[in-house]
């Protein structure tokens, strides 16, 4: 029978470590991620066995080899990293594995990473700070639909609970494929960033509601979210028949079309163009984060909106495409907005540096985060 | 740059799989745990450059080997085992791994598990049902006495949100060493075992505080929580002039000591009792887990209460010491009883089977909940 007690008395490699970045190294063993003062970052993981040991980072083009002591200890120390909060793991003769001394982990359905948060001297737009904290709650809601019982993660503003009259607007944040409803919180930092841009007066305070945006387990491209539309068909019965219902009957909400928005990111950017722009009347903003849009699957979605474009022009407030310019859905995004350019359909655009990544989802809720629910 | 979108596309090994027993399998590549009708489970890791793979987890004595087929998928099936939830991982040529095909973590500072839930045929008391479900608000504190900004976890009972009235008695509940703020929820289900004996008529609705429950980072035995009485020092601090005042501001609470519990798990176990027995004007309800009590550490804490036991069980509605009788902390237990009963403490205990294990915490939980906040 395991016996943390015993485990613990077993500690053999021991130094002091002190973070409060959510648990990071919050505990020490062996020390890592080991962020220094100029942002390099040194990792570390014991492993006697091992012949083969990389380090795969998002903030490293390619997996780099990590070097072993007399100990079993391997260990590498990266070149300065720009602040931001990256996933990353290692490779120990082929297997993913991820940093046993860092308790920040990758939300994900499958995906096994942890995550370096690098401060820097000035705190990021996700960096938590004294300023006033809206909270996070997990919700369990019956989704009839589909016959099992939920969680989704709603995120209502600081004051909120102090306040019985104010309604707020709602944004329906949804996450990629493989992620699941913790993944905009417990990697984007979507909580921290909305107290943060609220406690400068840049975003209006919003409710988000953060559900698991699929119906059903995804099995692959063919047959999961992406490539099979009963996916997005059940998923939307659950927004509208479950999820919706829920917040609106739990939560001090405005019900018009002017205070809903939607927005997603990848495999979620292309549920929330289809959900939205085939849903005017109950959403007004539409924000589709490098969006994986395949037309033959998602084009009668879009058919409405684009047969009275001007009608469509009128009740949207917004329609915002976003992606990397390194994004493999970049050429994927371009080829969208041209669609919507030759449909005469009114839009925003914001292509920037970087990948198909989570850092690139902070910009992108920071940025809509400001535009939403503005007149 | 690492592309989600590309790594979906690379996935191989495909096979469905359907779980909502909160994210576990809820994607299939390989599928890993493969929990059979018959409560036997299959395990599964792709380790092709591997020698060796074991697994390791608290439904077995001792780790087991797994076998390697042709593709280097390593798999190995037990016999039935208790439905419960068991935390696992893998040994993979030395090194512990954990199930990437699985979403159900171990929340811990360091210790990587993954958990599978054996649901059985009849709804265990943390089995998620559709029963009422209350909330779990994710809250952020400013800690003063610390200096930083911490996150305490906060469970509100059913239709806590729909009355306005209503105040509620608190339980705070610590975790063990190396556990986190989350691990009460993601591993011991309190939420879930609360919603289930409310429904039950066998709990009283009531608040659960979860802090992250410790001053400073545990570092070692020596210098950590169990053995550094500034760790409780500090976190008392912290508890008493941040958490306590943050709950109470924020919540709709009782606040007086026949309404104010506390409870907690081997290190916090011990800090239970500490802190428990040396305020009673704040706690009226005491219940150590499989507590850690070093006397030469404690008792100071305890001379107060030890000094009129005529007074201290006056004010105590109870003082429950709960240990598993293959608890390496088990004799430890027998002799705290021992000294209660010397100093003529009363006091009740709970004696099982089981060790220093999570599948207790659960069970200690439902025991204390149905004795809680009674008259």
């Amino acid at each position: 029978m395991h016996n943390l007690y015993y485990f613990l008395l077993s500690v053999f490699f021991i130094c002091c470590v002190s973070s409060e970045t959510e648990g990071q190294q919050r505990i020490g063993s062996i020390v890592s991620p080991e962020v220094h003062s100029d942002n390099r970052v040194t990792f570390r993981i014991f492993a006697l066995g091992a012949e083969d040991v990389k380090l795969d980072g998002q903030f490293i083009p390619d997996s780099q080899a990590m070097t072993k002591d007399a100990n079993g200890l391997w260990s590498i120390t990266t070149d300065p990293i720009k602040p931001d909060i990256y996933p990353y793991r290692f490779i120990v003769d082929g297997v993913a594995v991820m940093d046993h001394n860092n308790s920040l982990v990758f939300v994900n359905e499958r995906i096994n990473y942890s995550l370096v948060d690098i401060p820097g001297d000035i705190p990021l737009i996700h960096s938590l700070q004294k300023v006033p904290h809206g909270a996070l709650n997990y919700r369990y809601y019956d989704s009839k639909s589909l016959g099992v019982v939920r969680r989704m993660v709603i995120y209502t503003p600081p004051g909120y609970e102090h306040d019985s009259e104010t309604r707020y607007p709602v944004l329906y944040l949804l996450h990629g494929t493989s992620d699941t409803e913790e993944t905009w919180t417990g990697v984007g930092r979507a909580n921290v960033i909305l107290d943060n841009l609220i406690s400068q007066n840049k975003a209006t305070p919003m409710i988000i509601v953060m559900p698991y945006g699929r119906a059903y387990p995804i099995v692959s491209i063919d047959s999961g979210s992406l490539g099979n539309p009963d996916n997005i068909q059940e998923f939307r019965k659950d927004l509208f028949d479950n999820i919706i219902p829920f917040v609106e009957k739990n939560y001090r909400v405005k019900t018009d079309r002017a205070s809903r928005a939607i927005a997603g990111f990848s495999g979620g950017g292309s549920e929330t163009l289809a959900i939205g722009l085939s849903n005017p009347e109950t959403f007004g903003w539409v924000c589709g984060f490098a969006p994986s849009v395949r037309m033959n699957i998602h084009e009668r979605y879009f058919e409405e909106a684009f047969a009275d474009s001007e009608r469509t022009n009128q009740r949207l407030k917004l329609l915002w495409i976003s992606c990397g310019q390194e994004d493999g859905l970049y050429r994927n995004s371009l080829e969208f907005v041209d669609i919507l350019k030759e449909k005469k359909i009114d839009h925003k655009t914001f292509f920037n540096d970087g990948g198909h990544t989570w850092m690139n989802c902070k910009i992108y809720l920071t940025e809509i985060a400001q535009l939403l629910f503005q007149e």
